[in-house]
C-alpha cells in the first residue's frame, strides 16, 4: 500500500486516490463529534487544513474561538463555533511587534549570556501569559451552562494545539480522548515532558544549538534543560495553581494533563529536526499541510513571466509580525531595487521610499503556489514551521530572517543542512542584505541541498496527511490509545531517575566495604597482636 | 492512502491491492542486489518470508548460509546461496536441548538470585558462542577469493538478523548500507544501545519485569541492566578483538558497528511490547508474517471438522527444541487425553504411552492456517515471538509453556494483558497442567483479551509487511539514511550521560558556595576584630 506519493503518474494517482476515497469513507468513524481547541494566527493555518480533512470525511466539528479572533472565523461551511473567552480578549497582535523589539535589543550580547538572560527578562512575560491563559481557561469552567453543554454533547475527542493550554485542560475535564496537533509547548519541544531527551544531543529549544555539540555547547545547553525545568515547575504550573485545586483532583497539573494525551502528532520531519528519542504515541506528520501548486490567479501570472530567465524573489514574514522597523524595511527595499529578479513582498505598512520598480508589495500571497512556481529562486522568511516544511517540499532556498520563538531554532536546522542562509534582523544593512540574497539566488549549493532535503521528506511511507487523519480517527475508534502512553509517565521524578535505586545500590556497596575494612582490620590487629605476643 | 487493512471490502481491496502492485512496481528499485546473512531456525521462517517478497519485487538476493544449515536450503528459485563458515559447522541443535535442561534446572531458586545466577551461570556459554561467531568471521574475511567476489559484486544493501554478529560485521567491512531484521541482538533488547532505555520503566530483556515496577523490582532491573552492560563490553566485545585489531580501523567494535545500521526493522508492536523510547531510524514491523488462513489439506480439515462443538488444541514447541523430558511429554498427553476437545501437537520423538484417542501427533503443521481455523480454541507454545504474533493476528489465547531465550519475556508481556496463562516446564504436572488448559478453554477472559490486542493489532496505517519493504527500499533509493541516525552515537559514554558537564557545574557550584562563604568568614572576622578592637 506504500508507495512515494509525489512520483506516481497523474493517471494512476487519481484512480487510487478516488479507490482511497471510496474504501475510507466505508472505513470512517463518520460521524462523530469532534471538539477542537485551535491557537490563534500561524497554528490555525494548519489546524484549518486538517479541520477540512475531517469534514469531508463525514465528522461533526465543534471550534472554540474567541470573539475577538485574528483568523479564526466565526462562521464557517466546516464547523460550528463557540465564542468563549480566550487569550485574544486580553492580549492583541501589538503585544509580538513589542516582544520583537525586545529580542532584537538583547540578541547583542554575546551567544551564552544573551540567550539566558533573555529567558530570565522573558520570565516575567511567559508567567503573564500562562496567567492570562489561566483566567480564561477559569471563566470557561465556571460557566455552568457551557459546560453542560459541552458534556452533554458526548463530543468523542478533543483536538487541541497545546501551545496555549485551554485544550489540555478542557480535554481533561471533560475526560475525552485526545489528540494533539503540536509543534511546541510549554517551555519548549513537547518532546522534554513525552520522551526522554537527554541533553548531551538533544539541543533544549531556544539554545540555537544543534546536535553535535562540543563540550561547551553540551554545558549551555545543561543550563537551558535546568532553566526550562524551574520554569515549568517554578513559573508556569504555579500559575494554574488555583484553577487545578477547584476543578481537578489533587497532583494534577498541566504536565501531567499533557502526558494523558493519546496521541502526539507532531509537526516535525527529520529532514528538519535531528535525530531524537521518540515514543511510540508521537506520531510526525511535518508538512502534511504542503500541497502541489495551484494556478496562480491572472495578474500574478503575468507578473512571475515578466521576471525572464532571472526569476522571482518571494518574501513574507509570517501572520503575527505585520510590521518590521521602518529602517529594516527600507533597507530590504533598497537591496531589491538593485536585483535584476522581480519580488513579491507580503507587505503590510507604510511603503518604503527606496522601493524599486522590480518589487510588488501585496497584503497577501498564495504562498504554496509561489513557492511551487517553476520561476521562483529563493524564498525570504521568518522560518516559521508552516513556511519551511513548503519550501522544503517544493525545494526552494531560503533566505532567513528571524524574529521570535523558534524561529531561530527552525532556520539553525536547516542552516546545519546546507539549505538557507540566516541574517540578523538587529544587523540588517542594504549591503549585507544583498550580498546575502545574491549567495542564495546565485550558488547552487543551497538549491542542491534543499532539494535532496526535498527528495528525502517527500519519500514516506504514506502522505503525512493521511498519516495524521489515521491517528486521529485511530483514537476514535478505539476510544484513546493507552496502551501506547509510557509507564514512566506515572513514576515520581526520583523514581523516574532511578535516583532511588541508586541511592540504595550505593549504599549497599559502600556498607559491604566498609563491613569488609572491618573484618580485615580486626584479623590484622589479631594477627598483629599475635606476633607481638610470640 | 491509510485503511485499516483487514476491514476493507474484498472487492475494493483485489481492486486496490492490483493498482498498488502496478505503482510499487514502477516506483520499486527492481534489479538492486541484496546480500542477506541470515540466523537458521526460526528466525530463518521470516527472512525467508521478507525474501520473497523482495524477489516478487525484482531484487537479486544472494544469501550466506553454512553448508550444514538445519533449515535454510542452499537451492531455491529466490535468491543465490554462497556457503560459508558459520555457527552451525560448530554448534548443532543438541546444544539447545542441553541449555534447556540447564535453565530449568536453575528455574527452581528464587526469582531474584536465580535470575541473575543464570546470566552468570550461562556467561561462558554466551563467551563461547560469540568466539565461535568471531572465529566464523575470521575464516570469511581471511578468504580472499570469496571477500573479492563480494566486493566485485557491488551490492546495494546487506538486510541482516544481528542476533548473529557476521552480518553486522560484513556489512561493515564492505560498507554497505544495511538494514537490521531484528527481535534481540547481544545481550537483550537492540534497544538497550540504539535508543534510550530507562531502567525505571524498560525492563531488560532477560529479566521477566514489566514495565511497571515497585522499588524492588527496579533495583533488580538496575542490577540486570549492569550486569548487561559489563556482559557487552567485557564478555561478548573481547571475543571480537582479534577480529576488529586485523581487519578494522582503530575503535571499532561491535556496538559501534551495530549502531551504523541505517534502519532497524524490530519484529515488535506495541499491543505486546511495553511502551518505550525509540528512534527515528527504528521501524516496527511486528506480526509481519501473519496471513489470512489458508485453506487445510483434506485429512487436516477433516480431524478439525471432528472436533464438533468442543473444537481444537494446537500445540507446537517451535523449531529448535524438537524433544521435551519423557517425563513432561507423559504428562502433557495425560492431560490431553481427558479433554473433551481434539488436539494436534507438533511432536517428534518417541511416542508417549498415556497418548489418548483425541491426540494427533504431527511432525509439521501449517501453524497459521491452524491458528485461523474457526475451530481451533487454544494454542500451546513455547512463547517464541512468531507463533505469539500469529496468535495476536488470529486472536486465539495461548497457553504458555516457555523454554529457553526471550519465551519468558515474551510470555510476560501477554500475561501482564491477560491473554495468556504461563504454566512452568519445570513444575509440569498432568493435574496442573489439565487445569491450565482447561482455564484457558473455558475462562472468557483470555479470549476476549487476545481479540483486543488483535483489533488493536490489525489497526495499522499499512500492513507490517508493507512498512518493512518500503523502508528496505528506502535505503537502497537513498543510499542509506544517515540523516535519521542520532548524533548521541559518537559521543563517549561519560560525555553521552553528560557526566563530563555535571562534574565541571557541579566545580563551578561547589567552588562559588566555597568562596562565598570564605569572603562571608573573612568579613565576620574582621567585624569581629573589630568588634574586640573596639
Amino acid at each position: 500500500m506504500h508507495h512515494h506519493f509525489t512520483e506516481m503518474s497523474n493517471t494512476v494517482s487519481v484512480f487510487l486516490a478516488l479507490l482511497c476515497y471510496l474504501l475510507l469513507q466505508s472505513l470512517s468513524c463518520s460521524g462523530s463529534k469532534i471538539l477542537v481547541v485551535p491557537v490563534d494566527g500561524s497554528h490555525w493555518i494548519n489546524m484549518k487544513i486538517i479541520l477540512e480533512e475531517l469534514h469531508s470525511r463525514g465528522h461533526e466539528i465543534t471550534v472554540l474561538r474567541s470573539a475577538k479572533s485574528w483568523y479564526i472565523p466565526s462562521n464557517s461551511s466546516i464547523y460550528t463555533s463557540i465564542n468563549v473567552p480566550m487569550f485574544e480578549d486580553e492580549a492583541n497582535r501589538d503585544f509580538y511587534i513589542k516582544m520583537l523589539q525586545g529580542v532584537m535589543d538583547r540578541r547583542s550580547y554575546p551567544t551564552f549570556i544573551r540567550t539566558f538572560y533573555q529567558q530570565h527578562l522573558l520570565t516575567s512575560v511567559i508567567g503573564d501569559c500562562h496567567k492570562m491563559l489561566a483566567r480564561s481557561a477559569a471563566k470557561i469552567l465556571d460557566d455552568a451552562v457551557l459546560m453542560k453543554k459541552l458534556k452533554d454533547t458526548k463530543f468523542d475527542l478533543m483536538l487541541t494545539d497545546p501551545a496555549f493550554s485551554l485544550g489540555i485542560i478542557l480535554g481533561g475535564y471533560l475526560k475525552l480522548p485526545m489528540v494533539f496537533n503540536v509543534r511546541w509547548i510549554n517551555n519548549g519541544e513537547g518532546h522534554q515532558t513525552v520522551a526522554p531527551s537527554p541533553v548531551s544531543y538533544v539541543p533544549v529549544s531556544g539554545s540555537e544549538l544543534h546536535d553535535q555539540m562540543n563540550f561547551l555547547e553540551r554545558t549551555k545547553n545543561m543550563l537551558h534543560y535546568l532553566y526550562s525545568v524551574y520554569e515549568q515547575y517554578f513559573i508556569i504550573n504555579p500559575a494554574y495553581s488555583d484553577l487545578f485545586q477547584k476543578h481537578f483532583s489533587p497532583g494534577t497539573d498541566l504536565v501531567s494533563l499533557g502526558l494523558s494525551a493519546d496521541i502526539w502528532l507532531f509537526r516535525e520531519d527529520f529532514v528538519f529536526e535531528f535525530p531524537r528519542p521518540t515514543m511510540p504515541n508521537v506520531v510526525y506528520v511535518g508538512g502534511f499541510q504542503c500541497k502541489k501548486a495551484h494556478p496562480l490567479p491572472d495578474d500574478l501570472e503575468a507578473f512571475m513571466q515578466s521576471s525572464g530567465q532571472h526569476g522571482v524573489v518571494v518574501m513574507s514574514m509570517g501572520t503575527l509580525v505585520s510590521a518590521l522597523p521602518p529602517e529594516i524595511t527600507e533597507a530590504i527595499a533598497a537591496a531589491f531595487a538593485q536585483l535584476p529578479q522581480k519580488v513579491i513582498w507580503r507587505f503590510v505598512g507604510d511603503k518604503p521610499s527606496s522601493l524599486g520598480n522590480n518589487t510588488l508589495l501585496v497584503k497577501w500571497l498564495p504562498q504554496n503556489d509561489l513557492l511551487g512556481h517553476p520561476k521562483t529562486r529563493v524564498f525570504i522568511a521568518h522560518g516559521g514551521t508552516n513556511g519551511l516544511y513548503e519550501a522544503i517540499y517544493h525545494g526552494v532556498p531560503v533566505l532567513g530572517l528571524p524574529l521570535l520563538f523558534d524561529q531561530f531554532d527552525n532556520l539553525l536546522r536547516m542552516k546545519v543542512r546546507g539549505a538557507v542562509r540566516v541574517v540578523e534582523a538587529r544587523s540588517l544593512t542594504k549591503d549585507n542584505f544583498l550580498e546575502a540574497v545574491k549567495d542564495v539566488l546565485e550558488n547552487p549549493f543551497y538549491r542542491k541541498n534543499i532539494q535532496r532535503l526535498s527528495q528525502l521528506h517527500r519519500d514516506q511511507p504514506m502522505p503525512p496527511m493521511d498519516t495524521a487523519i489515521f491517528w486521529i480517527e485511530y483514537v476514535i475508534r478505539n476510544k484513546g490509545a493507552a496502551h501506547l502512553q509510557s509507564a514512566g509517565f506515572s513514576l515520581p521524578w526520583y523514581s523516574y531517575f532511578c535516583l532511588d535505586v541508586a541511592v540504595v545500590v550505593l549504599a549497599l556497596i559502600g556498607t559491604s566495604i566498609w563491613v569488609s575494612v572491618l573484618v580485615c582490620r580486626l584479623l590484622c590487629c589479631r594477627n598483629g597482636k599475635k606476633m607481638k605476643a610470640e
